[in-house]
């Protein structure tokens, strides 16, 4: 194990979440907050500097080995970090009394899950007495989790090496394959956070256009918003989630969920004008259909619950692209709403698009649309297999052969991904004490596991998009913040962490 | 394809299922039933014998291949064929009225799910109104289906090749690898129907034993129970289940249903003194403390809800031994009864068991814990192989390492068996007219369909102990029916029966 790179690197981490978190501190001067605030900031900011300049400050020797398992190691390390430093302002400021709870909330937050332990009571409190910053800092943390903190710390630290940099970037980016966009893996991250941002500020654009015909759409709530949906997050600035803003913005919201769905390479393809290979791409192709069919039919099951076909087919437009890009978002409580819960047919769709979540290298959870791809292609290969044995069958995908080790890992991927799922749904159904007795039931436990592995928010049930996480125990709380952690890096960084060989001295 | 050899096969096997067809006529005969009853089983026996005759009439040639393709649709055609003949007692005896009802109840006889589309009050007709021989029919179809109608024809007829025996069994027999007990097929065959038989009619003994302390268990019962707990099925005989008789039964009925869940070459070893290997198997050992370990967590959570610790404990035993047996018999409704729901652990416990289902080789479905035991090792040693890539991992299962193909077709399987689970419970919650709007919620859907997949029966929601599939439209009953023959058959024939390429002339 090479620990003077992992602790350069990650010392270098500290130091740029200590900068990031200027932005809620300047929020707090503009509304002009109580001093506790500012040092619940100054505080976490001035440590994470101390200690992550002490880390850096050890430069690894030139000839550096960095490994896989360094790779592994140095990401999940680094997002346990910022989830530990990043619930210091919640604490410090005083707006969240438990630690399991400011945990469970960052943690939600870096990893884009957007699943909120906050009772209503303590979210309104944020929100109108004078705690809006810690709004800031909890979307804010959306926007970094995004695109990963260790790409962007590759993207801007000039001195990094170009071959140790593939291993970290291909434990914190998602999905079966990462490719580089361009041959250097530095200017690869560049345009990535290129296009994060550029998409970003065109939605805080998009949504103050909206501002005209909505009042509830102010310049901080487009802030709040715009940073939930770029990093596919969900955090929202009320609890009522998405339900008071005007048609326009919702339709805005729901459209840019979708674009942040997509694999960022299109979008550099779009920019480059290499069509052709945007239309040879199966993922995109999936997804959209999927999307495209998901919101028909729920449209067909649901209109007549609502007042128009235009709200039913915005209802549905809105929790389809949340759900599928795994944002969190919601425009109606699909459950436990006035106008009734949604059909059955309607309601295991949505369990099916949170399992399923959108492409790969986008901000987005969940399997990934080219894992469901390669299962599926395998899985008909294995049966057609069966049939003609002597017969050996090669899956493609965009017109390329997958390699096996892809295949192989996808399907390691899916099996820890069940493995995981389940496993975290018996354990947090252990001891909730403080959960009402009727809320304890498999179907809450099973999608809050499956929202949180998937980085989602709302399941049903208990967790539905009316209701919330604050009634878990804190043992239940931290199952679930790892659990999130794990999802959003997609399980092997974790799992590798806490594996006895990876500590050993000889592998 | 060789259409000779399919044709004759199965036509043996159709005379061989209107030779088991005396087994309801003579109890209708006992009981002195309507004329009506016994028309209901000559008019399939005869055309059951006829269609048989004329279809093993002619020979196949001496020199004969059959393949894997052509196990697999013998398995998948005939179970469809005995599906299509068993359910026409129902309907001519005039007790069901509607095809899709009757095939339903006889696909869930034979694939020993137990899963009933009766009313309470349809079934309360049959056991008090003279159609006591069609509770028989339904329960002696879990034990002809429990250990197999193939390997029944296979172990009885003569002529049957050695070679040509191994693909049907195959495809037949529960498990990822299918091993003879002894070196010729049809010996094996007929030990583990001699096992069969045998335990079961120490089932009988003891069932009749218990009715000295038992008003309840009738001769009739013991029957019933004894055939339900062999094929480990789940039909009884009321629509209370077990539920209302003496604790001495309850257990026995238990203790019969963890023990039909046993690989049955563990009792040809013990029966020949081969205590190495039983010691050796590390199946059996998984299957025993994951019952022990589920019953010990769930009395702990339920024996508050009942009068006493034995009470608790009882319950606890017999549902989890009915569970993970894949039985589904109940002596508590866990779900509505007056006792009040299970605690979310117990329950997905309960879940997690219904996934994992027993041995292989026993009579019991579900992914089956020899499965289990090969993804958890595999997925384990991929991580390994993630931490040091450059060491091989080879894993082994009872001290022998697995074949490569063998893990394979594993993981295709359980990727295929989440597959069908989901796409069947979108499927059947897509029209359920009759079916109250709020019992059509996501979790009656997802066990309704993993109780059909694993063949177990009972799920939660409104599937749940108490309640039943009564209610799906026909369409959604038609649906699950395939799916109990997929379950049972273990996907891949159902799935190449209706595979284009199987059908190709050139493959």
């Amino acid at each position: 194990m090479n620990y003077r790179f992992i602790r350069n690197l990650i010392g270098k981490m500290l130091i740029l979440v200590s900068i990031l978190m200027i932005v809620p501190l300047v929020t707090s001067f503009i509304y002009v907050e109580d001093i506790k605030n500012i040092i619940a900031y100054i505080i976490p900011m001035v440590s994470l500097a101390g200690i992550g300049a002490m880390m850096a400050y050890i430069k690894p020797a030139k000839e550096t080995h960095l490994g896989a398992r360094e790779g592994f190691v140095i990401v999940a390390l680094s997002w346990l970090l910022i989830s530990l430093f990043g619930c210091l302002p919640f604490l410090i400021s005083g707006y969240v009394k438990d630690f399991f709870t400011a945990f469970f909330e960052i943690a939600s937050g870096f990893t884009t899950t957007g699943a909120s332990a906050l009772t209503t009571e303590e979210m309104n409190t944020m929100m109108d007495m004078g705690g809006r910053s810690l709004m800031m800092w909890r979307s804010f943390s959306h926007w970094i989790g995004g695109m990963g903190i260790l790409v962007f710390v590759l993207a801007v630290i000039p001195e990094s090496k170009e071959g140790s940099s593939v291993h970290i970037l291909r434990a914190e980016s998602p999905g079966p394959q990462v490719g580089k966009i361009v041959s250097k893996m530095r200017a690869s991250s560049r345009i990535l956070y290129l296009i994060y941002i550029g998409m970003t500020i065109i939605e805080i654009i998009s949504l103050n256009i909206c501002h005209i015909w909505d009042d509830n759409m102010t310049f901080f709530d487009s802030l709040i918003m715009s940073f939930g949906t770029a990093g596919t997050g969900g955090f929202a600035s009320t609890a009522e989630s998405c339900a008071l803003y005007a048609p326009c913005s919702q339709y805005v919201i729901a459209t840019f969920m979708i674009l942040f769905g997509v694999n960022f390479t299109i979008y550099y393809w779009l920019f480059i004008k290499n069509f052709k290979d945007i239309f040879h791409n199966e993922e995109i192709r999936w997804y959209l259909i999927m999307v495209i069919l998901s919101v028909l039919i729920i449209t067909l099951q649901i209109y007549k619950l609502y007042s128009s076909l235009e709200e039913g087919f915005r209802h549905s437009y809105f929790q389809v692209a949340s759900i599928i890009s795994t944002t969190g978002f919601s425009t109606t409580d699909y459950w436990s709403g006035a106008q009734g819960r949604w059909p059955a047919l309607s309601l295991c769709i949505l369990l099916f698009l949170m399992f399923c979540g959108s492409c790969a290298g986008s901000t987005a959870g969940g399997m990934k649309q080219s894992r469901i791809i390669i299962l599926t292609k395998h899985t008909g290969s294995k049966i057609k297999q069966m049939i003609s044995p002597r017969k050996v069958e090669v899956i493609r995908m965009d017109g390329k052969p997958i390699e096996d080790n892809v295949i192989q890992s996808t399907v390691a991927f899916f099996i820890v991904y069940i493995v995981v799922l389940f496993a975290s749904a018996l354990l947090i159904s252990i001891w909730n004490p403080a959960m009402p007795q009727e809320d304890q039931e498999p179907l809450t436990m099973i999608t809050a596991s499956l929202a949180c592995i998937s980085n989602i928010g709302p399941g049903l049930g208990a967790v539905g998009p009316a209701g919330g996480y604050a009634n878990f125990s804190w043992l239940s709380k931290l199952i679930l913040s790892f659990e999130m952690i794990a999802g959003r890096l997609e399980l092997f960084p974790i799992l590798i962490l806490f594996h006895p060989r990876t500590w050993k001295k000889r592998i």
